[in-house]
């Protein structure tokens, strides 16, 4: 860690928390969280990203803002619109001015959230070394980002990437976002604990809803179906579980393999969430459902776990306020 | 037609013919075309290119010459491997040395025919303007190519762009390379061929059938099922036809949405044998399929017919020559 390189401030905004960091060189060399305000609108949101700004040091120590936002986000123009969880944030919302105009006018760079999560493992994670990468974020939907030739890329609508809304089944289960057959609807935790919830509605027993829901007893209601409440019905056996892995499995193979062939790419990254909670074997099993179905023989397309964990969106926004 | 704008020869290397242009800024100011040389290697494919090279007025007037090949093409080392129908170039072949020899030197630029015409396409065809495009080459098999930013993407093995052999349905159908599921298996005239002659085997009568065998009757064999013949089963309301070519929309659909959602593309061009001969209304209903499932509501995603037919190629490798 040395003074003398430049640091740069990352923001991972996120619906419950926003998580920043300090990045000097390959180091996160400060960390800071405060609580994502909810339902007070964009201006509330900015005034919270500042005062991370302010726990990490403040900016006469970095050399500019980098934030990763969920949702439909401009890079050019720095706006973001559709971020689920992010009340405000329907509409288009100038983010990366209005919290350049909170900073004193720092420089502010805005990217999609798991667009900044990729970057950061193709830079300093699980991706270092590899020319081009895909990084699929398995967490409540399935989000994704793809570096070709070292650099992200995002499309003139910004939407690259976003290989949770690829076509694996067609006709298949309605995703989310209403269409049928998506990657999504078979590998979205949101997506899978529909689907086990119906089962258990249906009659067949299931860890899954045991273990989510606890002794809470009807009156309370559902409990969350966390990833960790997943690793644990897997690891104890839980058919419902393994049906429904499997098939997160089988589709996340086939999306990778397709892109792959269409981007000849050698290395994919398994992230968000889920992914982190499922580790390597996750992704090893992923790579071997693609290889399966993969033209070419002998391939060596890897498939590995993403290394940077929950850090990944500050980094990589960081690291993109650095490319600047 | 000025004569003070350079001039480069563009060569589309095919199973049955060789096919060769002039091209001078936007215009083919001359064409010939040879049989390819069938089980004598490369040596004579080489001389015979050449020879439509003499016959296209020699090297004099060009600035350099562009090859396109079937296969597996090495764009920077100017090798190709695994041509289907080109006897002799299963084991890497570096053609475009030896084109240069037999050249006298020239500078010679090598891609995949597809590559070539997709390119072709983008820039004096149905994708002019576009700053991305995804050409779909529909014919015996499913070829593709992918521009990004204006630039042919080729990957790191040459592979990218191979449409055909990314996954529509898991553990579906078997693609002629082996493998489930893959476009081709829907949407390559040679599976789609198979499956019409396994129907009428099975007692399903087909105009399919009837119009590609004739009245050869059983002594000659079977006939070619060849793009007109589909257009003409299609024409007579052949339920056979409609039902695979309604697989095939389905397919491509899939795999179109799948990779405008990936890459964030608009415009996406459908070519080949079978895509030309059945036109705009097959481009279409391609257009639909993708559009019916894409997250993007109101999206302008574009599907459309090839514009420069089967001189595509040619022209795409006389550019690929100009772009050196």
């Amino acid at each position: 860690m040395s003074k003398s390189r430049p640091a740069w401030i990352g923001i991972d905004l996120g619906g419950t928390k926003i998580f920043g960091v300090v990045l000097r060189g390959d180091e996160v060399t400060a960390e800071a969280k405060r609580k994502t305000p909810v339902g007070t609108g964009p201006d509330r949101v900015v005034e919270t990203i500042a005062g991370v700004v302010e726990d990490l040091g403040g900016l006469h120590a970095a050399g500019g803002v980098g934030v990763g936002a969920p949702g439909a986000v401009d890079h050019e123009r720095g706006t973001v619109r559709r971020a689920p969880n992010l009340p405000g944030f329907d509409e288009e919302v100038g983010l990366a001015a209005l919290l350049s105009k909170s900073l004193g006018g720092a420089e502010v760079r805005l990217d999609n959230d798991v667009n900044a999560g990729v970057l950061a493992e193709h830079r300093m994670g699980a991706g270092q070394g590899a020319r081009d990468l895909l990084g699929v974020w398995v967490g409540t939907g399935v989000g994704g980002g793809v570096v070709l030739d070292g650099v992200v890329r995002r499309g003139p609508t910004g939407i690259a990437g976003e290989i949770g809304h690829t076509v694996v089944h067609p006709g298949g289960r309605i995703c989310g976002c209403g269409f049928p057959g998506h990657l999504e609807a078979y590998a979205g935790r949101g997506s899978m604990e529909r689907e086990a919830r119906d089962r258990h509605a249906r009659g067949t027993a299931t860890l899954l809803v045991d273990l989510a829901d606890g002794d809470r007893g009807s009156a309370r209601g559902p409990g969350r179906m966390t990833s960790g409440v997943w690793a644990k019905a897997l690891a104890g056996g839980d058919a419902v579980a393994e049906e429904l892995i499997d098939d997160a499995v089988a589709a996340l193979g086939a999306a990778v393999v397709s892109a792959a062939t269409l981007l000849d790419l050698s290395t994919v990254v398994i992230g968000g969430g889920l992914g982190d909670k499922l580790g390597p074997s996750f992704a090893g099993r992923i790579e071997q459902a693609a290889r399966d179905a993969f033209y070419i023989r002998g391939s060596s397309l890897r498939v590995v776990s993403a290394q940077l964990g929950d850090r990944a969106g500050a980094i990589g926004a960081a690291l993109m306020a650095a490319d600047r």
